[in-house]
């Protein structure tokens, strides 16, 4: 675990459930994705985390900033940064957002159909726009669906009734989904974009700018690719459709930045056993380990749905022996399960009263967190 | 709709997206219930909706209530119920929160397997406790899992022990899961607590209440049995399983209480067209219209998770021509889908910056709602 992260839970012993996140650790990743792509732009993906202190840190770095609302673009100015560096990156914006974003000097919008184009045409009058493709999520851990991004055909219409309407259309988007975990996704949607690219400078559009979206993994409970061969794949295909006139290159990492910055640290309220899963409530013969933590999937931990991300997590009995387990949150929900079909093993010894950390729990826990359910105050977060 | 909310809605026109609760429609609905079972004593279940003026107004009318967590514990104390009207109910209980409702006065809790009845034995001795059985789920719209609840023949041997470590082990409970819509789940449920109710009465114990929990459905987009037929189905199994000597019955309402006195009033923040499910990212012949509210899975709508509760829709365009539709939030999460396989319909005039309202959504909305997931604030409430 990070050591500057386990001297604070040792010394401080901060009342749980609560998030830690080392800041340091975020300027380490950050510098690493800058040194393996340096002809790209960090934008970062503010609603992974979006604390004050892990902004302010990302302004002196240079970073610029991927808002998914009025409220984050708030949050980017409010830590110092420039309206300059701002993108607004949510196809979905209500005009009062989109009002306020350009009032405030914010000239760079993402969209994705008619409907917000004529929004941005409006209220946006001249901002550099640029179009989101829908591409294959395939590799994903949390993938995209079909709620954003649209076809190669009417992307090309798109941008060019943006010229039309006086927007300057710059460039395109896309996003392989998030903790993508193959380097061949990107290879594949830089393709589809550069044909598009090609096509719309051809008919005379100034197009500019390519954003390769975020999705860069951490590591969770499995490995993942290094951020090198990411870059490598990306590098790659960059050349071999631009050849040495690379477009202005964007990429918007949140996860990345952020995940393995932070610790989620918990109390074990309770551990039992219950029947196994499909047998009959009568049938106590065969049972189950349940450990109930003091966090679950409304305290933060919204990503375990469908188990679909997978924390590792730290026990005091790390090194004994281990056995099955199903984890699940400390409300009454029935949904409030973490896991239960991803064969967790956790010590035989671990009893309620002792702490656990959740590790790389530093991207999309704090801000998933309800408000209050089942009474539980949102999750406390300390930036070191 | 609601007629006081509608008034209130045209006359303030609230900042979107907010919730509005009619208390009256709450009382009357409370009121409904205990006219529906007489012999039953009432429980609110807080976790549905603890807001202030909800619990005021229930503790005026003499209601108890079911508590899942400290925190729940206090705010029913600060609306000025009675410690002795409050059950602890949540099976899964941190140490400091039994010593905390203990010191408060609370002494009846829940439990469902050894490591937590020790847990009460040492913190709230001599306390009522009851024990939580497992039943069948099935004809819920919102099951609860294999996380709660134990078999009858543990059971039976908890409640031994419960006596043997000096406490009160006075009632059995269930939960047949919430927006149940079948009341044959409850005679069954009833018939299984009824057979371990004798059995431990014949073994000597001091046993004097079946609670039945919760789960009586709110009308959503779907008709769902009347309250009566509910009633009429448990008294029968009460009769049928006890005869005249009817124990102390409770239930855990959260839902019928708040459900349909809330309405959700939310901006269209987009309208938009695109490729349909399945069909190729390029093929634009067929499309889908997606409708894009300014409240999502995470800002309270949690319950439309798998599309599991489906609230009906208002539009300024109703009866006016229809057609199909996909509805999503306003966040840049994918999983911010509420509906994409229902088969919604809504106005084919409906346009972005329109008000539409979301009805029944009195419950599991307010707190479910993320603190501040991509920028967006919490969701407002107003109590009229």
């Amino acid at each position: 675990m990070n050591p500057k992260i386990a001297s604070f839970l040792a010394d401080r012993i901060p009342a749980t459930p609560c998030l830690v996140v080392d800041v340091d650790q975020v300027e380490l990743r950050y510098c690493e994705l800058e040194a393996a792509l340096p002809l790209a732009r960090i934008y970062y993906a503010v609603k992974a985390n979006p604390a004050l202190p892990v902004l302010q840190r990302l302004v002196a770095l240079g970073s610029c900033f991927d808002a998914a609302s009025w409220e984050e673009v708030s949050m980017c100015l409010e830590a110092g940064a420039d309206s300059s560096a701002i993108s607004f990156g949510n196809t979905i914006k209500k005009v009062s957002a989109i009002t306020s974003a350009y009032a405030a000097g914010v000239s760079m919008f993402a969209f994705d159909c008619d409907e917000e184009l004529d929004k941005l045409a409006i209220h946006a009058p001249g901002a550099r726009v640029y179009c989101r493709l829908l591409v294959e999520n395939a590799g994903a851990d949390w993938p995209l669906s079909r709620k954003f991004g649209t076809s190669v055909e009417h992307a090309r219409a798109l941008m060019l009734r943006a010229r039309d309407l006086g927007l300057d259309p710059f460039g395109l988007s896309f996003h392989v989904g998030s903790q993508q975990t193959d380097t061949a996704s990107y290879e594949a949607a830089i393709g589809r974009a550069a044909m598009l690219f090609t096509d719309l400078a051809a008919a005379g559009l100034d197009i500019r700018m390519i954003n390769l979206g975020g999705g860069f993994p951490t590591r969770y409970r499995d490995d993942v690719p290094e951020i090198d061969q990411f870059a490598t794949a990306i590098g790659r295909a960059m050349t071999k459709h631009f050849g040495n006139a690379l477009p202005e290159t964007i990429v918007e990492p949140g996860r990345f930045i952020v995940g393995d910055a932070g610790v989620v640290s918990s109390e074990v309220v309770l551990v039992s056993r219950r029947a196994l899963p499909g047998a009959l409530p009568d049938d106590a013969q065969e049972s189950v380990r349940w450990v109930y933590l003091d966090i679950g999937r409304f305290g933060g931990l919204a990503e375990t749905e469908g188990e679909s991300i997978k924390y590792q997590i730290r026990t005091p009995h790390d090194g004994s022996a281990l056995g099955p387990v199903a984890i699940a949150g400390p409300t009454c929900d029935g949904a409030d399960i973490l896991y239960e079909r991803s064969n967790y093993r956790l010590p035989l010894d671990l009893a309620s009263g002792e702490r656990v950390e959740l590790l790389s729990t530093g991207a999309y826990v704090s801000t998933y967190c309800s408000t209050r359910f089942n009474g539980f105050a949102p999750l406390a977060e300390h930036y070191i």
